[in-house]
């Protein structure tokens, strides 16, 4: 296993700049709880979010848009009906498309689901390390999750995962890691307050989706993603004294984030 | 066609004395993104916000009402079903109502529904550039809308639209124009900011289906409508460097508004 | 009918402390507007919120969950077979379960839907006085709302409620009361300003379901939850101008409550 190396600044600033270049517009079928602040994350970024939800407009969407998320934070049999015929209207038109696995493990529909998708060619999937070992685990008939040592137990699978389902693997924590299951990448950073405002991670699938789009090493540019977010809460953090100045002050931070990279 | 007129400041003032007389409750149907920023823009303006959504009690609720919005930015087809019974029994009780065809044009099943809804007699319709053309394209059997100039072709959109359907369309963007099909305001205003938070636009529908409530002429009171906003973008553009610090502070400015006008 | 007392600031301290260090995992089903900001209130709190709303996934859920939160404002027929799926799931698993009875009594999908979940022995049920009247009202055979002086009429409903169904009834207002039939405590403080922020109710009603996880007397519990929530609205409204600045503010001062108890 090769080690973890970091994100050089000149690629961070590369892809960031990119990435307001391109203005992608991303398709989010994303949970009920983080709408409004993934939009807002994406928004601030200067990419352009579009909630659509409908099965069959969905799938029409799926084709005009950069990239698609698939967030399964509030699935139900509807939406996962949905968002499969999104997943399968994205690959047709070549669009990337990104899991966001929430809770994959402990519930069965989601669960079921996840894996079904894995085989449908995710650009990438973003989860902490509970989920990526949640999903790896079913993928290869295994061991329980709570008896491991999370961080290194989650970069392992992470690394399986991505060279299972050829993809890029950006699995979540204290310190991020991201991997295409050859070459593996450390983000460290972020702010402990990200933890206490709801949405951040699920926010960060959403940036992690809008920067698939982007032309390049789509490795660098997830990873470029993680640090986006990571560096954002830092200099937040800086600023405030609790999670709801923290909110939008990290809006502010993504929003004037090109002068301080 | 007549030149569009300037709202008077003496008309934004009475408009908006009034709407916070009768503090009218608005039943709103809107999408998923902006259902809480919608509804503090609606309390900060001492309205009354109510999200019923079930089929048979949003058609019980559009009776108790003052004014009732239809927004079909996640659309899915129950959602159409109980947005079509509201409409129906708002109708009958007399409630106004108020339609935002978020991207119709480019979705099949919104277009259909937004199609069939202007034959429903809404009191008033909110829309971008792009979405009053493409229900305006529609219902005339027309014109591909990407070959026009936006602004003076929605204007002219929105003026036949208002003819044709007996309703007041705001079309809204650098400059919002609000028209009768004979009289035309044009409101200036606003910030650019304002596109970078998500649910600016849909906010205003609702505030634009508050507004629709009031007893008077319901042309001056849409333009007010469209002018508290802008107002509010304004003075909020002022105060704040990022759009996180906006949301916020928009919601403020619209609540102390009355001291500025 | 005895008088209500207040609540101590010892047993407010205590019940707060035991809540952080219990840190419970709150399973809320609640109404599409009110999301974010009731998660980010409990994670304020240093609780854990998770929003699982398919039914068979809610019921599955609702045997991890500390506590579980059904909130109708946003009812749908749907909705209402994964709430009734979730609850029984948390009467056999013992995890206690708290009602929202938002707007029962105007429309009927909801006041029957909460006339049945009565009978499923909530913890804790938290409305505004014409929402517990409401109940109460059905409950009994009997009076209408309108005609009764609100506060008096709903602490005596409240307190009939309590003693019906053999659990604790917060009536919040200007000031909260929380009663178990036979003792009832009245809670000051709040502000006006939360009135004019959406959720905030809402929000309360997770708290009281994350209070009703933790051992020792439930109507002290209930009652800190009230107080907890009141207390940081005091503190905000101090500090703001207006209904958007006041959400965040809120937000940061739950974070840094211990600090003032």
């Amino acid at each position: 296993m090769t080690q973890p190396n970091l994100l050089s600044t000149a690629q961070l600033a590369q892809s960031l700049l990119l990435l307001r270049q391109q203005a992608p517009l991303v398709h989010c079928m994303t949970n009920d709880v983080v709408q409004t602040f993934t939009a807002n994350v994406l928004l601030a970024l200067h990419a352009s979010p579009a909630m659509v939800i409908d099965a069959e407009e969905a799938a029409q969407f799926a084709g005009f848009a950069d990239a698609l998320l698939i967030n399964v934070g509030t699935l139900t049999r509807d939406r996962r009906d949905a968002m499969l015929a999104a997943v399968q209207a994205a690959q047709k038109a070549g669009t990337p498309w990104t899991l966001d696995p929430v809770a994959v493990g402990a519930l069965t529909l989601r669960t079921e689901f996840c894996q079904q998708l894995l085989g449908l060619h995710p650009a990438a999937i973003r989860g902490n390390a509970s989920e990526i070992l949640a999903l790896a685990n079913q993928a290869t008939g295994g061991r329980g999750v709570d008896s491991l040592h999370q961080a290194d137990a989650a970069l392992s699978a992470a690394q399986q995962l991505a060279r299972d389902y050829d993809t890029v693997v950006a699995v979540t924590g204290e310190v991020d890691y991201v991997t295409d299951g050859t070459q593996t990448l450390a983000i460290p950073g972020g702010s402990p307050l990200m933890t206490r405002v709801v949405g951040t991670g699920c926010a960060l699938s959403a940036v992690v989706a809008a920067f698939t789009s982007l032309p390049g090493e789509r490795l660098l540019h997830v990873a470029a993603a993680c640090r986006v977010m990571s560096l954002a809460g830092e200099i937040t953090a800086r600023q405030v004294e609790g999670p709801g100045s923290f909110a939008s002050a990290f809006l502010d931070a993504l929003w004037t984030l090109e002068m301080t990279v």
